[in-house]
């Protein structure tokens, strides 16, 4: 298994290589856990998706905590066939047969059921690809089944669904909407949007 | 048949709004071939693949033109079971059966082949995903070759493709990974990030 995030922050200011640089330290309690590398683009990742999306959720408040207007972007995989197996990467929720999706569902919702806050209101947008299988639309309903339930559903859109909440339960509803729907050792795919302090609230 | 988009566009600058409300006239000559519906974090296009990605080349290049760094990402999307048959999203391309994939290679590299540039250099990353067939990855890698080929290769990173050239050479190098690999009626998509005028070129 190999899994991680191209992860992008835009902070919509002048200084936006200052909010960049200084919310950068957030990442330092996760560094021995992941490898990262950085071009003009993006930020690669890697590691296992619980220590992923902490990191994710951390880079994005601290940028968002000085309250300009931030997105933050990630391309999230894991499984992909073409990447190679990492024992750095390996979590149990990647191992075994699929459970029963209802019990997927409960699961779920359990983890994402006593968050503690992070102080930061965020609303997110995200797609959940799961590759490589026929039905692929039985999983991603069976999300989307999960997220209505998981406090922090906002609405169904075309191409993705929309969330909007405390920037912690948002980034931990992604996370078991990552690891919990498709394959275990499936290749499963996420494109995240996350923003705060936008101007134009809708 | 459904086909669009939903857009994003990140100016890293306190005028973000300026820059947004100035390069949105940049869509006028596709609105009525659009239909495009907005919140506050993202834009939904609809229609047919080349419509929204010379929408989505023109957009990215108005903004781009006021030297800021400005980022434009797009969650792509054809023939998603879950959205209804939309005449206004037909196209030829997107009809019949799926030809051999050297044939495609060749259809996406003619049509790459004498674009008109734009003017305007980017950077640009992108993922393809063809959802619901087995063997989803025998039409990623006759991507890749496409794109190794289509004169913006950059490199191959983890999860995604970079490209790297004019603006409309490199849209157009995107469009054609969308229209001619997986199947014509087929659940496709792509996360594509492309970058102007960044500080940190490498």
């Amino acid at each position: 298994m190999f899994s991680g995030a191209q992860i992008s922050l835009y902070p919509m200011t002048d200084d936006f290589v200052g909010v960049i640089v200084n919310a950068l330290s957030a990442l330092d309690p996760y560094r021995e856990r992941l490898r990262i590398e950085t071009d003009d683009i993006s930020t690669l990742i890697v590691g296992t998706p619980d220590i992923v999306f902490a990191a994710m959720r951390d880079l994005f408040v601290a940028a968002a905590k000085t309250g300009k207007h931030c997105v933050l972007h990630a391309t999230i995989s894991r499984g992909c066939p073409g990447e190679p197996d990492d024992p750095m990467c390996h979590v149990p929720e990647m191992t075994g047969p699929l459970a029963p999706i209802e019990e997927r569902k409960a699961q779920a919702l359990a983890a994402v059921g006593s968050i503690p806050v992070a102080g930061q209101p965020s609303a997110a947008q995200f797609s959940l690809y799961t590759l490589g299988i026929d039905q692929h639309m039985d999983e991603i309903y069976g999300c989307i089944d999960f997220l209505k339930n998981s406090g922090v559903f906002d609405r169904s859109k075309n191409f993705c669904t929309k969330l909007r909440g405390d920037a912690a339960p948002v980034f931990a509803t992604v996370h078991e909407a990552f690891v919990r729907f498709g394959p275990p050792q499936g290749h499963v795919t996420i494109d995240l949007t996350v923003s705060a302090n936008s101007p134009s609230k809708i």
